[in-house]
């Protein structure tokens, strides 16, 4: 691609100030993008990035134009609602998605012969689908990526290199496994009889709901009865563990290396940053968040946002940071406390008790 | 299965009590069984959970019938001594494992020429047995498991989808390897020469002892020289990282995403919660166990359960949180306190000395 | 092999003293040695393990020749610079590695028409290398590892197991990539669109420089524009995530189950612990630590070292460390001194006000 930043402009509907015949080869961040190439501004928070910018322009909104303009008298301005998507508009040009897999079942994959497929899936090398598993339409199957028997695919779902569903999981439309992810292993439960760990049966199952997408790496345990269950548009990152009988909500963001404990429940647009760790049982309810490396061990009202290990409310786990950020200042203080008081009391000790004063007097 | 409660009491060798003819055609949780579902009370925790419960049956033991009937009279009672095993035999009626593999090694599997298979194995397509390997009877060898050259495997032992076998390992009867486990991978150890990273060979090997079981994505690495060693009925959960040269006594249990750093010690019964990590050479003696996220870096005594980061006993913890939790309310009494011994002493002060006061005496 | 003492300390050019015509058939650890062993003493910290010491002979260095001397007087010495070099090189002697996988493709590999390989690679059975793959001589693809589309790969290049590369992602020279781990997938972004989350396309890439190792299952996500690069000679544990975006200088060692953030930058010679967590965009800089499962959040200047969560230098964490566990005590001691001065305002406010005093004298 390579086209005048006035064409860029139309293409996104936006409102060109600036030079407008400078050629646009590329797209980049704030900081990486070079002379002839485009970025994108899209609120306050991005404007301490500016200082080096060498941009030859920027998509922004209306309201931060003259802000930039003084800033980077330089850069060419598009102004539009949503810069983000427009960035994304004229990404799609310059580097467009790999086409997709061309249809058909490659010769070197593995498909039972009950297996049925839906029109347009493709299935790569040394890829595997079991017995009597049913796919819908449009699915690709990369290569090493197993299915194992009586799993059931809605249209259009993707499951990466080595991806592996454990039989009898069920895979809503458009879900998209990352490579090495499992879904559908064992839960991990064990009673102990006569001083050895026997292994719970795990007779339950996965079933992930349209649009859920899963990192690489990461595992979901299928439940020991009933169904451990990811809700639609949920989003999980790489090396996230669910462990068995949990059941998310709708549109949740986990980032990476999350663990959740056995039968945690959450809401809708519940948001786990990076290696928080659930204990099992918990319900975290809509629209609650927890911060990176928190670790939860009650239930969350909606809407909170918790941090911390044991994380609390976030008020009051910054109150506390903050607070024992002084304990070593507050054991200097209560020392010279102690010692003045000490003083104090050896002072009042050495005078003769008021009554005595008065009786002296 | 369709079996009226009566049926089921027998079947269990429990006493009936309540409606016997009720028909029984599922389990489930107690909140989530049925009007025609069994479910089963363990102990004393699950009665809190009876609130909402809608199951036709429930396994319970002798000591809670009366408490059960009181909270849900209509749940037909089959008294045991152990109701989760009741359970469980009930469970393998209502949903059967899947029968295993049939024998036999698929058309799509690779296996070397060199490689000893006893009898009743099943090797699914994909799967890659190299070398030398020797392997009991009545295997299960999944798609896509590989078996690099040299490993020796006892009876019964399964391998799920892409578990990865590094060169000589050693794996006995009966262990489990859930879907993408690594066992035997490199052991992380360099040294700086010349201010490069120069790799320090890792020449030992990984032995897992009978009915040991690793979780799906877990890793195991191999020792520099000698051996990483699981001890009989370990059981580890998904993501779980092993270091070289540790050793693990029988019937640990660790959690899911816990790590161990290199040559770590445990006895036997060890429990470790969800993502704890263990600094390298620390011995954790029988029967200890180490709540979810604690970080230990010193060896943890016999029986003892630490908790925290950095982890300590549990009373010395919870103490310590307990105290910590009121440091911003410490800050407040201290600063009170500095105020009045400020006042106080300006007070003193003001007076004058006592010597001088009984001189004007 | 089996060969004296004396044969040993020429082989490695060091000083005999003690027994010369032991028979040393193996190597191990200091506490694992047997009586036919050798071991190795790198410096002062291994002293203290040489209690139990079995070992026949050690390489050891010259100024501890006489202390190690008078605690284990049997131990045949071998007085060398560097002991653990010398170490190793008996290791490749006792323990050869396994001889590498001979040249060629396996007619049960699947190789694109459209790849290329230099001379002498190795295509285990069932690995899939996609279409216009370049990789240069001498690579090892070993059984199930997927190379997608567009690859390109240096010479001397490692893929184990089941190690999958998504499509455009480069590998320098000496690369090693453990099994399971996941080069290339897609970055984790997405925009909340009408209550949804939109997939923000990932179209950047991965690269890897030089003498980069990878561990086992662990994931390197693509950029989303540009490339997440790893500098050459970094080392990185098993089940470690580093999310799109980020720059990795060189000789960087990350211990397993650390996660950063997306857009972390790292300087030269970085370590981090096990477990620790880097917030996005933050940068560590050359020669900077953090210890484990420490959580970074802020930039770490050049050669510092920090620990906790949240992390900050070293000192000021063990202050902050060594007074938190004072709290419970001083507790204690501010509710004493709370009483002491509520005993003194009380004892003075019973006294008569100085001024009164005077006025009565």
């Amino acid at each position: 691609m390579s086209r005048t930043a006035a064409a860029l402009a139309v293409l996104v509907n936006g409102e060109l100030r600036g030079a407008e015949n400078r050629w646009i080869d590329g797209v980049a961040s704030i900081e990486q993008a070079g002379p002839s190439e485009i970025t994108y501004i899209q609120d306050e928070k991005h404007l301490s990035r500016l200082a080096d910018c060498r941009a030859a322009a920027a998509f922004l909104p209306h309201r931060l134009a003259d802000i930039v303009a003084a800033k980077t008298p330089d850069l060419t301005q598009i102004l539009v609602e949503d810069p983000q998507a427009a960035f994304l508009t004229v990404l799609e040009i310059v580097r467009p998605q790999r086409p997709s897999c061309a249809p058909g079942v490659s010769p070197a994959a593995f498909v039972s012969e009950s297996a049925q497929l839906g029109e347009g899936c493709y299935v790569g090398p040394t890829a595997v689908v079991g017995d009597d598993v049913v796919m819908g339409r449009n699915c690709q199957i990369h290569p090493g990526a197993v299915i194992q028997p009586g799993c059931v695919l809605g249209d259009d779902v993707v499951l990466h290199p080595h991806a592996v569903l454990y039989a009898d999981v069920t895979l809503k439309n458009r879900v998209i496994i990352h490579a090495g992810a499992v879904i559908g292993a064992d839960g991990f439960g064990y009673r102990l009889v006569n001083g050895a760990l026997e292994k719970i049966p795990q007779r339950g199952t996965v079933i992930l709901h349209d649009d859920v997408e899963i990192g690489a790496g990461a595992t979901i345990d299928r439940a020991m009865i009933g169904a451990t269950v990811v809700g639609a548009g949920t989003k999980i990152d790489n090396m996230v563990m669910i462990a068995h009988n949990c059941e998310l909500g709708q549109h949740n963001v986990f980032a990476s290396q999350v663990g959740l404990a056995g039968s945690c429940k959450t809401g809708d647009y519940v948001r786990l940053g990076g290696q928080v760790g659930v204990k099992d049982h918990v319900t975290m309810h809509t629209g609650s968040q927890v911060g990176a490396k928190g670790g939860v061990h009650r239930d969350i009202p909606p809407g909170e946002t918790w941090i911390g290990y044991p994380a609390t409310p976030e008020a009051e786990q910054k109150r506390l940071v903050f607070s024992l950020k002084r304990v070593p200042e507050m054991r200097d203080q209560l020392k010279a406390l102690q010692k003045e008081v000490t003083r104090l009391s050896a002072e009042l000790a050495a005078a003769p008790p008021p009554s005595s004063l008065r009786a002296a007097g």
